[in-house]
């Protein structure tokens, strides 16, 4: 079964002014649909990122994979690897951390392997999880993904989520999230204030959901001395505090004081970031990504890396829209090891979705697999031709949170650490 | 697809008197074939080991897997392991290092997910190669591999090959494997003569062919000061040194002074000694097995690892028959990282295999992965019925080389290490 066809689809989409230590969502996230079509009339799904420079190494790389079989994937693997001889990619945001040659490979790949296994599932009439290894699980759960945020974009009116800046909004968004989805346990993105300030929301958390398992994330905001000090004063309270520090080393200097577990999706965020990252016990849980580590099975890969090693396993997100769920719910069902709930922004960019409604429902804070074959999702055709408008109207084309940021506080500076 | 029958059939097949560090092999080699059957009328094939206490395993799992479906091998595998409940495997001829809790589990796992993964390639009409992400090779380079050996079994007449006690008679051998298989690499199992006779059969062999790749493997029978001086004395002269002495400490001991990686199919057998030996660094170089370390998609994980970690990789056998055969050549095929020729016992048991003719032969030293849907080979039930007949009859049912060794020389003793 052979690829005749691939095409790329760069969609923008609805964001809130959601707050990180890189500065401020854009008014519009970027993503690329990939659709990849076959000599049998199978077409299959992936989303990947939607940066112009990402979208060209995707436009380089698809000559080389047009007649490739589906079931090819080691080959794929190889000839994107050979048509982006070595080039890197740019981490515009700066919450992923730095782009390797091989990371940027798998990058790239990710969602040609995802659209392959789409074809391979829905050929032989089964679900994507079956060629993983099969479900160990029935439903798949996920975090509230809570964020400092400003009411509305500036100049727009206020979003229906409002203002969260200080301890009482930040409970009050987690509500709202948990009573529409259910979610059993809740991030907050940090790194927007001085670390006392998430201290006390994370604590007002503590009381309003006394049994709800939590996590801050600062995206490396803070020194290691403020990252160990933090971390003694959140003892017992967060399940592990994800990102408090730059760098493995910087890493590792926190884990060596603090008594929960690091997590991390900055300074392991590719095959060649582990073995450093072992030799010195920088983390002890590992936020896997498909988009970043090459797909569904390249991730089974590095899941059986963490129990190998005795390191957790999470689930990161950026914004993102339904295929991308669906690939992280199969990926997760089929992972024995995945060791805390999955992270989602879907909740921040769900009305926009490009997958058709029905595949894809949080029932306490879970989702199940989609039954249906390959991915279990469709595409809505009208909503796509709607998100691939906003691309071309929207004027964006790379994310830069910083630089949004900037144009409100010009004062406002990317430093990191901050504090 | 549902397992709706599991046939468990023992076999012996002939084997030389082939000498190693732990005695002689006897005459009768012992494996199970497992025939996975479905509720679709297709059925798959496996292959493992034959000691008695091996198939109390296998049986005791059985039940747990009927109405299973094929793909839920995730399942499968928490199966195994439930139903073993934390048993531990023996090695009872001493060559494959201690079992594990969980590595005992991987090598009862093993055969039910070759067997399934046949069963699906039959099903979806592809090889087992595109399960595993298909080719990345067109052909799998194997290792003539040779023995120091007796003319024949005591009491019987010699066999075909020959005597090979001098560094003479292992050229001499050499050229009668390289002469019918073409093999490109050759391994020499040592730790049968004291260690300055076995250099000089490695040195007999540079000499014969001097552009060969060669490998030497005591078994763990060296303490490392031997190791170290041994491993210096072949510098330049073979690609790697496998097993020179006994433990992950031994082996970093060696290796922290060898000129050359070293290899391993004793000390890392089982996930959980990764860590361990990538702390210490104690070999450059896994012999995978997928028997021992859990079928072929756990398998294709340890490939990734050990690309992770700079490892090396290579593959282990012990005697073996053809649907083994075909499994490794799938497995090696879909390997990117296989980084030297496969060892094989094959040559030394193909006259009993009980897979029908045509389906595997060497061309250059090298197999093609066989087309045919699933592993693609088939049974020769006459074949089986002879062998499933010796094992009746032979007497034997566990592997004991030094056992066997003892009755032609009482005085031999199992040492390791011996020099």
């Amino acid at each position: 079964m052979k690829i005749t066809r691939i095409d790329l689809t760069p969609v923008a989409f609805a964001d809130p002014p959601l707050l990180n230590s890189a500065g401020v969502h854009e008014p519009w996230a970027l993503r690329t649909i990939v659709e990849v079509h076959t000599d049998e009339g199978i077409s299959g799904l992936g989303e990947t990122y939607g940066d112009l420079a990402h979208i060209e190494r995707l436009k380089t790389v698809v000559p080389s994979l047009i007649g490739l079989d589906v079931f090819a994937l080691g080959l794929m693997h190889k000839r994107v690897g050979e048509s982006l001889g070595g080039q890197t990619g740019e981490d515009t945001h700066g919450l992923t951390g730095q782009f390797s040659a091989p990371g940027t490979v798998d990058r790239v790949y990710s969602p040609f392997e995802v659209a392959c296994l789409d074809i391979q599932g829905r050929a032989i009439g089964r679900p994507v999880v079956d060629l993983l290894g099969g479900k160990v699980r029935e439903t798949v759960p996920y975090s509230a993904y809570l964020f400092y945020k400003w009411a509305g974009h500036p100049g727009a009116p206020d979003d229906q989520w409002g203002e969260a800046i200080d301890p009482a909004g930040v409970v009050a968004q987690a509500r709202q999230l948990i009573d529409e989805y259910g979610f059993k346990s809740i991030k907050l993105k940090g790194g927007v204030f001085p670390p006392e300030q998430e201290i006390e929301a994370i604590k007002a958390l503590r009381e309003a959901f006394p049994d709800t398992p939590l996590r801050l994330d600062p995206n490396a905001a803070w020194t290691p001395a403020t990252g160990i000090k933090v971390a003694k004063q959140l003892d017992g309270i967060v399940e592990y505090l994800e990102d408090p520090s730059p760098e493995i080393e910087g890493m590792a200097e926190v884990a060596a004081s603090a008594p929960m577990p690091l997590a991390t999706n900055m300074c392991v965020v590719s095959f060649e970031h582990l073995a450093p990252s072992v030799k010195v016990n920088a983390v002890q849980v590992i936020l896997s990504d498909h988009h970043y580590w090459g797909g569904l099975r390249r991730s089974a890969h590095l899941a059986m890396i963490c129990r190998t090693f005795g390191i957790g396993l999470s689930m990161h997100s950026n914004s993102h829209l339904g295929i991308s769920l669906a690939a992280m719910t199969h990926l997760a069902a089929a992972t024995p090891n995945l060791t805390y709930a999955c992270d989602t922004h879907y909740p921040w960019n769900a009305a926009d979705d490009v997958v058709a409604p029905g595949a894809l429902s949080f029932v306490d804070g879970s989702l199940a697999v989609p039954p249906g074959p390959g991915l279990g999702v469709e595409l809505d055709r009208d909503v796509l031709a709607r998100l691939a408008e906003n691309y071309r109207n929207c004027g964006i084309t790379k994310r830069n949170d910083t630089g949004y940021m900037q144009k409100f506080d010009p004062s406002y500076e990317m430093r990191r650490p901050r504090w």
